[in-house]
């Protein structure tokens, strides 16, 4: 039976500041990108965010960021790699002591926001993130984005990469996500992202700008769910998935 | 052969900031309070001062404060139980893995400044404190000041307590640490701190202001070395522990 | 004719985290009291919430806090108060420069949260703060608890003080708010809160739990606009002081 | 009599972290650029510094910064420009008032450490710091580099500006500075560093590394305090430059 990992990143309120509704997501989703408190997320919410995630039996991940709160991990920093390596590595180990407190373990690690993307391209940052995960527990997988410098990087260290694809973003005719300074970067059109989603967890293939059918290796299809729409979104999704008799189910 | 524990504070560097002789505290204790990043430290920081004691065969203790570095964790905050606890985990949890990338290990808790002081006497914060050792580790020991809340509470939860006592602070005769407020409070002439000391070491017991006598079950003594007088001083109290056979080595 | 001021707290957003309905409550107060970013608030919320109400002819205050956006002010934190009164001038400070590049000026100074509790008893807390506003414009009023430290001090210092009421809390007999861990102390009857606040304003008296009516020389009537229900019975309030013909108008 | 400015950057202790002497750099130059608590500082140090400055009779300029302790400010951030305006003006003006309090006032202003060096070629944040100058105060000069994008936009929207060389970076034929990733980028010898600040502050010109004579429109020279060697250097400067009949005096 073919079946598709479905993740989305959760644990981002802070203190007083409410973010997204993590229950509803851990509800439709496989996998979890759980803040570490470097961009957002204080320890109480990471505590009871994999608290849910366990009760649920959503596999948790890490979402190490800038130390960026009032940027919320959305601003490319300049980090020097020895101490990125090290911000990763104190934000995995906090996860891991509250996530194993929660009664569940850290299983991947998916950098957020402008991290993220930094490391898609950027190769001593990206060197920077294998170097921690490599330290902290080989054995970890790294959430990627395909074609991306962190996957050529992290493959070549020796460490499990798990391709993800959005089921809201257009791609160009490369593999790469057309930019978002484009119209038609982010689909909008529920009936279009449901089409993607099905195309990619059922065909691993992806329809881009021009038409063309690309195959992507995809094991994980990455969903936002910090609007109430997207929140809506992942559930259709999710009902649309198994309805096509597919299984949704975590990579690990 | 009798033997002691000497702790000391390190790790408490931020970023461009430095703080504290590390390497030549590190050369005189046998046991490190770590700081984690929420009093001082930051995770660079962290894990050379973890690398230098895994060097130098020197325990390495966890030293969780306040979320404050304005303050250096020294001001009471008055903190919910749950999210002192939680923050404790996270602060132990970073820790345990930079200090296994460095190729040590977290070995006891020691909490940090106003926290520390805290939990002498508050017994909400003293039992959050508790169940965050025990919910992370059981095992772990937590160095605590005699007769006080969080040494009572560790016991009662079954932690393994160290009781630590200062070779540079008067004690009223009930055992008690004299107030900082009072003249006397901390003894600065070295030949009476390092007579304490050894009092301590091979007698367990140490001379009250009034001149009494008194047993104290010490397992470590505390050291200061944030000042250069102060790493002076701990050679010479080391010395001349050795000087008068006592075995320096930690309480793990 | 009759006139009272409104005020409510804004500003209160940071970075991707919203909070409050601030333009519901600009619409409904005369006065507000802007976070300004060291509990809450960040730079361009600030500077927005600023041009929002010199938009509306909304007299803008300053809400100082302690430093703690994870606690969102709302912690005790035992500061020096050399300390505090520096951190209090800065937060006046940067809110002026912010608030002149809006349009508007700030016209007091209402310390937030823990740090206005604990000014209502916390003798040197509450020198601190007066020493602050004295030294940056001792023309600034400061809204102040009837009977509290921080009204003894401030008119001892020559500054004006401006007592606020409360709709919906409750009273005791004394004057003194009713304890929050006590049943009652929140009025949740928008009812009761309205008749409360047309009896303050209309008579400059409330009815304290016993049934005795104390005076209360109130100039401001503090209404809290952090949940969808307080935006709605703020608005409620308005119409109802208006229909008994009393004027809503900022004390400055 | 020919007359030149000095600065240095003061003010950047935090907390219980220690950083540079200021005491002895205050009486060495003309200008100090004060750190607003954004990469380094607190209240009270500013406040302080500020006092000495004002009792010195040294001029006062503010010196924003990034919002990053941990990296002192010497990492570019990727900010929305709107941000850095007004994260800009918060500093300006939270240094105002307590440059104020303190007996003084904030003269000029200029960037810090990575927004320094951003804004000296990246267009979008150089506008955003002109236009938080403008909003605050359009008589304020800004320092700058000279032949930079910053320059250009200050220049553009009437702002004055003070353009500053250094005497211990080597400079290219072209009139920049020479990358410090190449050797020789830092001159550390000081007989050099006294020749070049006395070439600038008395012909105005500066000698490359191919021997060129290049003319600087130089108004101050920017002297290095955060090491016991650079405050000894900035008084042999001064010391030179009084010898060879120069006036240290402010730009303002």
């Amino acid at each position: 039976m073919n079946s598709i990992d479905l993740n989305s990143d959760v644990g981002e309120s802070f203190g007083n500041w409410s973010f997204g509704d993590d229950a509803a997501i851990i509800s439709s989703v496989s996998s979890v990108n759980v803040a570490c408190a470097f961009h957002a997320g204080d320890p109480s919410t990471i505590r009871a965010t994999c608290a849910a995630a366990a009760v649920a039996g959503v596999t948790v991940g890490a979402h190490p960021g800038y130390r960026d709160l009032a940027g919320f991990g959305r601003r490319f920093i300049d980090m020097a790699p020895g101490h990125l390596t090290d911000e990763v590595i104190y934000q995995i180990g906090a996860l891991q002591a509250l996530a194993a407190v929660a009664g569940t373990r850290v299983s991947y690690v998916k950098p957020h926001g402008a991290l993220y993307n930094a490391i898609a391209h950027h190769t001593v940052q990206a060197q920077a993130v294998v170097d921690a995960v490599v330290s902290v527990d080989p054995g970890l997988p790294v959430m990627v984005l395909p074609n991306s410098e962190i996957q050529r990087l992290a493959d070549a260290a020796g460490l499990r990469t798990v391709v993800e694809a959005f089921a809201d973003r257009s791609y160009n005719p490369d593999g790469s996500l057309t930019s978002r300074s484009l119209p038609g970067a982010v689909i909008l059109d529920p009936a279009r992202v449901t089409e993607q989603a099905l195309r990619l967890a059922a065909e691993r293939q992806v329809r881009a700008v021009d038409g063309t059918l690309l195959d992507v290796p995809v094991e994980s299809i990455c969903l936002h769910g910090d609007t109430p729409g997207a929140v809506t979104l992942t559930a259709t999704v999710r009902a649309a998935l198994q309805d096509a008799g597919i299984l949704i189910r975590s990579f690990v």
